[in-house]
């Protein structure tokens, strides 16, 4: 049985160079971070749905999929916050390695974390998206009702309120999501893409 | 800037079926389970090389990039060694949701991590491939000379010699290294994902 199948190989694993030529495209992690209510994951949702029907690959890791599965053994201690982007950071790299456009929409609010995750991943592979939005605009959003919350206590050491938010100092892009519509904040990134070469442009 | 690209979208995240259109074949999670010399890591890239010429997108996950990466901060406590395949668990389902056809190379010994990785997943999403050789064959080949070590008491609780092997009860497929060529357990991987309509049959 199964030796009708003809299978022919070369030595080793499939490289990621295989993958992307499979795949038609470059990979790399698109890095959304920014204040509660900024806007990264609709903005990272904005941006898969154009890269989809480009056909590009990608994947949206964010607190769905992690914080309830590979992540759901983490706190919100200040350690158990670090290992929690360690963590996306490390399985980024597996979906960049597998070809793959990694979509990351966290909070991600501390410079050292996202370093180490830049680090983690070689050159050109890690692209830092700030969504920035005013604090206050945020407040005003507040779609999770998260603000309310922190602001009367209920919620300690939230972001922007009680706790840090270390803006990027050299972010590969800035998308101010309080200025512009969401087409327009999607443009810039695909824009973004297209000029550094990660996607073909379109005819 | 940006306006001239034109994005359109539906609401909410790309979906996996969404993913799987774009590949053109259903994912899953091959979880290669064996004693360490049964072949798990070669039949893998065999797997994946004769997957990747028919244009499957693939991913193997193995020693060299889980646990130099997402879990170099676990050891080979009872506990640990729990952690370290519910992690690659919670990976593969994230590719699998990705659309891609992930292969994992760890002896997993246990069954219930095993039957823990299966229940992350959806019917059908979890293929347990028992790769079967005799301790002795595994013994004799002993490519990393990790059984020497072992006979010798220098390494402690090896699979097989001082550890137990919890052979899997219920595999989709068991393949039997000591007995036919790799070529054909590789076939009889192809031949199997073929008539379960994972991919599709070549012409």
């Amino acid at each position: 049985m199964g030796k009708a199948t003809n299978i022919t190989w070369h030595e080793g694993k499939v490289t990621k160079e295989e993958r992307q030529k499979l795949k038609g495209h470059k990979s790399a992690v698109l890095w959304f971070t920014g204040l509660s209510g900024a806007g990264k994951s609709t903005l990272s949702v904005a941006v898969e749905q154009a890269l989809y029907n480009r056909g590009i690959h990608t994947y949206i890791l964010d607190g769905d999929n992690v914080r309830h599965g590979l992540n759901n053994n983490l706190g919100f201690s200040h350690e158990d916050r670090k290992e929690n982007i360690r963590r996306i950071g490390e399985v980024s790299k597996l979906f960049v390695d597998a070809g793959i456009m990694a979509l990351t929409a966290f909070i991600s609010p501390y410079r050292d974390d996202r370093d180490l995750v830049r680090r983690l991943v070689k050159d050109g592979e890690f692209i830092e998206i700030y969504v920035k939005c005013s604090l206050s605009e945020c407040e005003r959003r507040d779609p999770k009702g998260l603000y309310k919350k922190a602001r009367s206590g209920e919620i300690k050491g939230f972001t922007g309120i009680d706790a840090p938010y270390e803006a990027p100092k050299h972010p590969e892009l800035v998308i101010e999501t309080d200025r512009q519509p969401l087409e327009d904040s999607a443009a810039q990134v695909i824009h973004y893409l297209e000029e550094k070469g990660y996607i073909k442009k379109q005819a």
